[in-house]
């Protein structure tokens, strides 16, 4: 029976690698692969992920593991300004992975989402490489990385969501969200994808002035761009290679302008950030920033990043996600923000999002007259929901049903 | 009860860090640092170095855990150049690290072994960065890096040594051979390096021309240059940091004049390498080179790295061990180099030894005119024991006791 089970194991494995090399950052013959998980506890999946990238003809899979136990020590124990640096090598071997055209398949699903929690929230906070965000930034922006992220089921995350590490059920969760289920997954992804893009195209084809979302300690008015496009996490690299940045993906999202943005909201569910877990989150916007957060935990992670830089305050992405959504439907608050954004919609402060949305990205020093936001953060948070109504607002101060009891209105 | 036993194994990782940190890399306040588990299964001892190392004044922890499975796939899967290929980041990253003068520590105890056993050895063994290994050879030459090298006892290993994972046991019989045992496990390492320093000592003064060790299936005689100083492993880096670059270190050694190697050689204890296990080891030596490898196994993955390059086939190292070896006296074959070949005299093919054995470390090219070995490749294999006999011959012919059944007859 053993043996079952673990060739049982093996295939789930297999399925969910080859999904992430093949839909997920669609890895080329010849190309160079990054394989990053976020935990040692990764390590299975990390590994099946490297073999389908070699079988898929990588000619490279450079890996690493992230070990937040060592992030937790210097964080509590090194300089200050240590906490925001960027080792040198670290910004080379981005700079050389976008020169290279790499692709990237990041690995989530947090086994100790409360590891930093005794930690000061304000060096959590900053405990940020800003050159080196800022050089992966630019070669997301720059359509130079064949990336996506996809989830690892792990007795740790298993026991956050259901309080015991019920890995089989998460499991199951996860091959429905990922489509897994299906006969043919990337065929599944496909399908989807030309579903969301159309939902997409409607939006663009409205050229709604603003949104604005109604709720339970929610009232919140976000200006549109005209020359933001609404879009699909579908892209398309430089070099012409289409990959799913995230996987699941269920939502529909376009870069506000920052500066329309008036009004409350209140989260709809939980976040995980940095290692520390941020509930009832409540944010005030006056004037297209930030200007009160509160929580019932977490806050100080919230306020230290809002902090970071002058875009960190300000909004840099709009999403919407209906009830079809199967992150949604599987009623399930997964406490990772690649589940539970697409779960519902949500908006993040920070950088804007580029591709499929802007043409052309502005310079950072231009944000104030473009209104495209710029910043080293991007933090999304939920605030969707059954119970938020959505509209959207023509240029003739008109409302339009988009979402109503989680139902698409268009 | 739990909560005592996790105490326990807390201090135990707690020492063990320290004594690497301390005694071993000798991390001073401001330092960068390194720290290299050689698999996940490291974790909780990389965890527990990367903060000692904070502890003591790191100015920042660079770690990485290196993955056998997914350098499995690579060697399966890759196209045969990329086998020896170097990441360009990686060759960068090694450099830096040697501008820096930073500290590295890594962590050795192999949980898989066999892992590569089942894969064609050719390309194990053709499976070598050169320009990192170049790099990094460069740096520990030049004294740029205050490196020690430590064990992690884990199950793997001890099933390994005991037939099952009795890691308690390999626990008890790394603090032993580490010192750990003794109130003041620095102190005693002090102690024991102005030990082994006396004996090395004791070697320059007398000005042997070469050694002899004799013993079933063993009768090989290497010359010895006067360049070349008899040493124990203590070192000293370019800014002055004193170090010991394994833990534990048992051994004098020197580098041997390659071209007066003559003989044959039979190996007294396995050696794990590369992923191999290679059992009874036989190596025949003419004119100063390698001219036959045979083994029980694994004999492929030796003629793979004698063929690496022109010096791999040739000895790089001598070193003489005593019955005084903690290693040695556990009665242990640890399954690993660290350990094993400080239980008795081994020998090295490949790269010289240069700290505080050579004043002056001449050009690669000059090897043949110099004596002195240069290779990417340095591998030891034990040769010693209670069996084998060694002579220092001195310049008349005379034959000088040094060893006879593991006591030093000086």
């Amino acid at each position: 029976m053993a043996t079952v089970v673990d060739e049982h194991q093996t295939l789930r494995l297999q399925r969910l690698a080859q999904l992430a090399v093949g839909a997920g950052a669609n890895v080329q013959e010849g190309q160079l692969v990054e394989v990053i998980g976020s935990s040692i506890e990764h390590a299975p999946l990390l590994r099946a992920i490297s073999r389908a990238a070699y079988e898929a003809g990588a000619r490279y899979v450079e890996y690493r593991y992230v070990d937040g136990h060592v992030r937790k020590a210097m964080i509590e124990l090194a300089d200050e300004e240590v906490l925001s640096w960027s080792p040198p090598w670290v910004v080379d071997r981005i700079k050389t992975f976008g020169e290279e055209g790499a692709a990237q398949i990041s690995i989530a699903g947090e086994p100790e989402p409360d590891l930093l929690a005794d930690v000061d929230q304000t060096r959590v906070g900053k405990a940020r490489p800003i050159e080196a965000v800022k050089a992966y930034l630019e070669l997301v922006s720059g359509r130079m990385l064949s990336w996506t992220i996809v989830p690892f089921p792990n007795e740790g995350w298993a026991s956050t969501i259901f309080g015991e590490p019920d890995v089989e059920r998460l499991w199951e969760a996860v091959e429905f969200a990922l489509r897994l289920d299906e006969d043919d997954p990337a065929a599944a992804w496909k399908a989807r994808m030309d579903e969301l893009e159309g939902r997409a195209a409607q939006l663009n084809e409205r050229g709604f002035d603003a949104i604005r979302l109604r709720g339970e300690g929610t009232d919140l008015t976000i200006g549109l761009l005209p020359r933001a496009h609404w879009a699909a996490a579908r892209f398309t690299t430089t070099s012409g290679n289409d990959h799913i940045p995230n996987l699941p993906t269920e939502e529909v999202f376009t870069t506000p302008d920052f500066r329309r943005t008036e009004g409350r909201v209140r989260s709809t569910k939980p976040l995980s950030l940095q290692g520390t877990l941020v509930r009832d989150l409540e944010i005030r916007f006056e004037g297209g920033r930030i200007v009160n957060v509160d929580a019932s935990s977490g806050a100080d992670v919230i306020r230290t990043q809002v902090a970071t830089d002058e875009g960190a305050a300000r909004l840099g992405e709009l999403a919407l996600v209906d009830g079809s959504s199967r992150v949604g439907q599987t009623g399930i608050v997964f406490w990772d923000t690649l589940f539970d954004e697409n779960a519902t919609c949500h908006i993040a402060y920070g950088n804007h999002v580029a591709p499929n949305v802007l043409d052309e990205v502005p310079a950072p020093e231009d944000a104030e007259s473009t209104g495209i936001n710029s910043s080293v953060v991007h933090t999304d948070f939920m605030i969707g929901g059954p119970e938020v109504d959505v509209d959207g607002i023509t240029r003739d101060g008109e409302a339009v049903p988009l979402l109503r009891r989680d139902e698409w209105q268009l």
